[in-house]
Formats: structure tokens, C-alpha cells, sequence
């Protein structure tokens, strides 16, 4: 959410919370490190942080990562100060004389660093426990910025701090992920609440699949005229695209989520954060339905994904990764004269292994893809990314059949998102398994 | 890796090479979108951007991340250019009017926006082949900045971007990560290593599984002293340790890397960035031979990343998602009697899993997991992250007991990478399948 975007509801908002403080509070965060500008970690710490403040209205206008150098964490510091209220630094708290961060923000506030004996000694006594002697260097990270609200690191050594500078509020925080998030949800984010938040906003995701992020803007275009009040945001990925509604008011955000549940129908395949796995897996259970898996070109993809859900052996019969021709034809049952007549990467095959593994795992519902995942393989009727995909339950089978752009990954991890949501689709929808559905030309995303 | 770390060798490196134009090459990333300040989704952009660049010695002295905001982005992207030569732009390249980047960039250089035709068809053509017809949004991915250099975007519509702006270069990348690192690694990359590399450093890197970080430090740490030149760094994940060393003179980093190779032994599964299902699959290509999966906790994973592998069927004859007993009992031919009594997690029953799986599938090598990947179902005697591994090749058979920490999923993948690894071991170690290695206790990482 950006000032632009927030402009021409400046007025409204006022007049629904005369003490929306929140709304301008300007947040930077800083991330320190060498091994994130070097690529050598991928940063969590930048998204759990602005998650955080997000949740509370306060989501940053910036995030700005430099190295370990101290002149530079000194420059970026008194930068943000000059643009924000609020700036978070994260990372750059060890032990090692390359951690620099607690001594740069020292010396750009012109604040002595003082030896905090409490933290000393919960130091000693870690390294007691551990049966080693505390290394000269440990004692580093007592060191605490003088005046410092200190903060509390429930899953490590160092604290995390709180100053205020001139009328600024900057907090320090360790850039180890968990201990991070441990002083974040413990420590920062109630101090910040209580401090700087009044009304915090209100946020609904909508996660779809099947229709490509522009299609959604266009259909949504109306109805999102008809809440100028709230912030629409559409976030695209390989498996689909979320839909972020924004706003003051929680009635105003739920009522425009409906809407937009009834403008794009069957392809909401959650309300809420939901992975389809999830989503799926909490219908099966709620209808007493078992499901099984019959992979080709995802090579398993589905079956792990179902597995990943805490319990799911309640509902997961099993699979078969079907990759070569004969195991469909000797474990699922397909018939040869519909692998000579139309080939694996067809309707008909998809048909015969969701059926076939239904039989062979006693599995109430049986989900089947077969396509062609590339890079090679492709031929003019049948080109790469061509999927079919079935989802069978005794004697009702809906089939569908897709073209899936994107290197071999990206069309595997299409085919499986595609393959749980029509299962999702058959047992949710209102007419469940009931229509046989003719292979359709080109559905995807 | 900053001007502080770098200082000690100095000296050394003016005299290797008088010419490197490359040290001082300043560079900045930026990240654009809402959706990163708002803490929505985990930026991987700037980690693979970062490490393609320090790949090239052009590591980025500051990542900086803001919102779709017009006039945010030009402020950034301004600054940017009084600071480095060198500004990777990523993100904000979508069809909706919330994506701003090529707008921002094209008014902060004050270079016109023109339609390009052949990426305005490719469009067309994309929404043609799905059967759907083009959003009227659609078209504005085929605005281009007047003059700039064209990328091609193998798996995308909107194409990458490379404009000169007194003396510095803008690089224009999309944010879905897939289509960043298809052109980065096609376009941008090659460009930069031809237009600002004389002398790239020579980077070489480890692969390792089965020790921890602190393990691996403390092994090599006397070899690293020999090479006072060399710049070692290791970077964990969930599925281990990559060791990399860079420095100005290829032929010690790779006397150092042979040396580490020595000492590490038979845990580098990898020299160069190959992932382990590579490294399995080119070994069994070798040796042609052929492989099935049996599965249970890791619920298809391991099939999952032997087809991302291109050409995999040739190898892969497929598996078997044994998720309850029963499918232990009929489809792997598990004894009832081993189920009673060793249960579905022990030596014994995923032993009879791999024989039974390679029987089913007619494979040479059969691969069989089983565990408890929690957070539930775990015992003292069986904890969570208990899991077996066994690789059976006729009569041979290899059998792994891991304690595994972390999450569901990382458990799941800790499995999955130790059951290829030690398929990798079982054809590629000099007592190839021989010795029958009881189970351990409480090896993993």
C-alpha cells in the first residue's frame, strides 16, 4: 500500500477514524548482511517483518539491505530516519567483529553502548549449560545501546532493543530467522500495537486458479469501482493468483469478498490462506471420502502435495507414479488397445487410470493425470504442456484437458494444482461428479 | 561480501590482475511490489539476482524493495543511479494498472514508452493457443522503453529490458520469479559478463549431505588457512550444505576444491550446481540401469524430483505411494507378519518395500521410504522425524536409520534427498551395493 494508491481515499478515511494514527506512521525496514547481497541465503526475515507491520497498518514504505560495512548501515539508517517514523533493522547482532549493526546504529544516533550485566550472565550461563567456556567474543553481544528498551530473546543470546531518537522509533533485532520471530511476536509487534496502532486494518485473500491475473483484474474492474474505500491486490503465481482486499472497514471488505465470490465462482478455491491440499483434504473428511492418485507427467507431485497435510493418511489411500507405459497397462489396468488408439497423453487413458486406481486401492475418489511435461517430447497435436486430467468416483468421471505454458516444472506443478482442483471442483460443487464433462480445449492458466 | 572483508587481500589482487574493471563496478537491486513490503510472498528474486551478480564479482552493495508506487520507484531508481553503474530493476512488469515499473522507469530517464508488434503478437498468440481471447490489459506488456535492448522471456509474455542512461545500465527483469531467472540466466547475465567482466572470479562449488555446517567448518578449516587467497562460504539448507569458494585464480580454487573434495568424501554428492536427482540420474544412465520408488511418509516426493529431471522416464519406471499398510501388504508384498511385528516404520518393512517395489516395477534399483514425518504419530521409542531408508539391487540391499528435525515438510524433504543420496552412494561408491550397513543410530543432518 503505497501513499499514491492511498490518496484519494484520504478523505473518507478521516472521516471513519478521526484517530487513525496509523495511518501515518512512515516504517522503513533495514536488513544487514553480506550473505544476502551476495545471494547466498534467501532473506525470510524481510517478509516475516513486513507481514508483521502489514497486519498492524504499519507496512513499510521500504526495505533497503546493505552488507555488514558500518559506514554503510550508518548512511542507510540516517536516510530512513529522514523519511520515517519508524525503522525496523534486522540482522548483523552476532558475535564476530563482522557483525556491525548494534555499534553503526551507536554511532549514527550518537548513543553509548553500555555493558548490560543481565545479559552477560544469561550469556555465561548458556555456555555453562553446554559444558563450554564463554569465548571472549560472546561477550560482544551484552553490549546494549544506553537508554535502550531491551527486549527479550526467548531462543538465543542477544537482546533485541528499542530507542527512540528524536521523535523516531528504531528497533534492533538479531537476523538468525527464529530468534528474529521470536522477538518480533513476543517483544516488537505488542509494543508497536500498543504504541502506534489504533485501528488496524482489515485483510481478505481469495486464492483462485484457472484464470490468468488479467482476466481477474478485468472481471473485478466494477465491482472494485463500487469500494473506493478498499485496495485490491493481485498476486500471480505459477499455481494461481490471490486476490488482497484491503481496507478500514471490515463489513466494507467482507461484503466486497462476497461479491467477488460471486463474480468469479467455482475458480475461489479459498477464502483465507488455504493451500489446495488443504482445502481439499478438509472436503474429503467432512464427506468421509478416501482418495488415491494415478500420476504420469507429475512424476508424484500430487501425492506429495496431499501428503503434506498433518493427518492426511486419514483420507490418502496411496498412489502409483505410472511413469512408463507398462505399469498403466499391468498396475492401473489400462487397456492396450486404448494406449495403441489414442496414447498415454489422452482422455481416454486418464479415464481408465482414475477408474484403475480407484479398483486397485479401494479408494473412493481417484485422481489421474497424464501429459507431456517437456522439454522435448512435444509433437504438432500433441504439444508440450498438453495435460489430461481425471477425477473418477465409481461410475461418475470428470475429465478436463489443459495447456500448460512454462518450463517442465512449472507445467508439473500446474498439472498437480489442476489435478487437486478439479477433485476440490467434484466434490464441492453443486452438481458433484454428476456431468461428465467433455474434454475442453485449452483451460488453463 | 563488503570492502571491510575484502581489505586483507587487496594487495594480492591488484597484483593477479592490473585490469579488473569488475571491482569496482557499483551495483544496486531493486525489488518492486506491494506485495513484498506487504510480507505476501518470500522474495526470492533478490537472493537469485544477488548470487548471479556475485557470480560475475558484481555483488550488490544494497538491495532496496519498494511498493508499485510511481513515484516511489523513480525516487529509488534516481538514487540509485547517483550511487552505482549498475541497477537490476525486477518486479512490477505485470498486465494491471498496479504494475508501474516500466512507467516509472521510462519517466525517471526520461526515454519514451513504444509498443513493440512482434511481443504485442506473441501475446496474442499465448491467449490464441489457451482459446481464450486477449485481455484489452494484456497489450500493455508490449510497451518497451524507446531503444532498449530486448530479452527474451522463454516462459513469460512481458520481456526483459536493458537500457543505458549516462553512463550507468538499467536492467528491467519481471518479478514471477520463473520468468526472472529464465531471462537472467539466457540475457542478462551473458550481457553483463561480456559488457563489464574482464576477469571473472572463479567460483567453485560443493554439494554436501549428511553434515552439519559447523561439521563441515571445523574439517576444512585447516585447509582454508592454506589458501589465505580463497574466499570460502557455506551456505545450509534444509537438504544440506553447499561449500563455495571464490577467488581471482581458478587454479587454486580448484586445488582447494579437489583438496575439500578429499576431505569431505563420499558427502559431496556434487561439483557444480547439479541437483542430487541429476547426479542419480546421470549414474543410473551410466550404468544403465533402471529404478522404482516405494513411498510412504515422503508421500511421492522422491518421485517428484527424479521426473523434474528431463528425460527421466528413461531411467524412472515409476512408484508406488504405499501410504497405508495395506498397500505395504498388496501392491509391495510386505509380510503381515513384518508389519506386526518391526511396524511400518522399521529396517525390516522398508527392506521388503524396495525388493517388493523393484519386483513390481521390474526395476534394477528399488528405492523404499518410511517415517514419521509428524507433527503427530510419533512414540519415545519412535519419534517424530524417524525415518528408513533402504536401496535394494537384486539381492544387495543398503539400509539408513535418520532422525530428521524440523517442520512436516522439511522432514519429508530431509527424506526424500537422503533416499536419492544414498542411491547415489549404492551405485557410485567403490563397494557398490556390497556391504549390507546395518542401521544407524541418529545419522542427518
Amino acid at each position: 500500500m503505497t501513499e499514491k494508491k492511498r490518496a484519494p481515499l484520504s478523505f473518507l478515511r478521516k472521516q471513519e477514524s478521526t484517530n487513525a494514527r496509523e495511518e501515518t506512521v512512515k516504517t522503513e525496514i533495514i536488513i544487514v548482511g553480506d550473505e544476502v547481497l551476495a545471494g547466498a541465503v534467501i532473506d525470510t526475515n524481510s517478509a516475516a517483518l513486513a507481514r508483521g507491520l502489514a497486519d498492524l497498518g504499519l507496512t513499510p514504505q521500504k526495505i533497503i539491505k546493505v552488507g555488514d560495512d558500518k559506514r554503510a548501515i550508518e548512511e542507510v539508517l540516517k536516510r530512513a530516519l529522514g523519511e520515517a517514523e519508524l525503522v525496523v533493522v534486522a540482522g548483523g547482532m552476532g558475535p564476530t567483529p563482522d557483525d556491525k549493526t548494534v555499534e553503526a546504529v551507536a554511532h549514527a544516533l550518537s548513543i553509548r553502548l553500555v555493558l548490560h550485566r543481565p545479559t552477560l550472565m544469561r550469556i555465561q550461563r548458556t555456555f555453562q549449560k553446554r559444558g563450554m567456556r564463554m569465548p571472549a567474543l560472546a561477550a560482544r553481544q551484552a553490549l546494549v545501546l544506553k537508554g535502550a528498551k531491551l527486549l527479550d530473546n526467548p531462543v538465543g543470546m542477544v537482546p533485541g532493543m528499542i530507542v527512540t531518537h528524536q521523535g523516531s522509533t528504531v528497533v534492533l533485532l538479531p537476523g538468525v530467522p527464529v530468534e528474529m520471530e521470536a522477538i518480533l511476536t513476543t517483544g516488537v509487534l505488542p509494543y508497536l500495537r500498543k504504541r502506534f496502532v489504533t485501528n488496524p486494518p482489515s485483510v481478505l485473500r481469495l486464492r483462485t486458479f484457472g484464470l490468468p491475473e488479467s482476466r481477474i483484474a478485468e472481471k473485478s474492474a466494477r465491482l472494485f469501482r463500487r469500494y473506493p474505500a478498499l485496495t485490491p491486490a493481485f498476486y500471480p503465481s505459477t499455481t494461481g493468483v490471490d486476490v488482497v482486499i484491503r481496507g478500514r472497514s471490515k463489513v466494507l471488505v467482507e461484503r466486497c469478498g462476497r461479491g467477488l465470490v460471486r463474480l468469479l465462482g467455482e475458480t475461489v478455491y479459498a477464502v483465507g490462506d488455504k493451500e489446495i491440499a488443504l482445502v481439499v483434504g478438509e472436503a474429503l473428511r467432512r464427506c468421509g471420502l478416501t482418495v488415491a492418485t494415478a500420476e504420469s507427467c507429475t512424476g508424484g507431485l500430487v501425492g506429495d502435495m496431499l501428503t503434506n497435510i498433518p493427518g492426511s493418511s486419514d483420507y490418502y489411500r496411496g498412489g502409483v507414479v505410472a511413469y512408463s507405459n507398462e505399469m498403466k497397462l499391468r498396475l492401473l489396468g489400462v487397456r492396450a488397445e486404448t494406449l495403441k488408439r489414442h496414447g498415454a497423453v489422452s482422455a481416454q487413458t486418464v479415464r481408465e487410470m482414475a477408474r484403475g486406481v480407484c479398483r486397485l486401492m479401494a479408494a473412493d475418489i481417484g485422481i489421474a493425470v497424464s501429459g507431456i511435461a517437456g522439454p522435448t517430447g512435444g509433437t504438432r497435436k500433441k504439444p508440450v504442456g498438453l495435460v489430461f486430467i481425471a477425477v473418477a468416483a465409481g461410475e461418475k468421471i470428470l475429465v478436463e484437458r489443459h495447456i500448460f505454458s512454462g518450463s517442465r516444472r512449472m507445467v508439473k506443478e500446474r498439472a498437480a494444482m489442476a489435478a487437486l482442483d478439479l477433485c476440490r471442483r467434484a466434490i464441492t460443487s453443486r452438481r458433484p461428479l454428476s456431468a461428465i464433462r467433455r474434454p475442453e480445449k485449452g483451460k488453463g492458466i
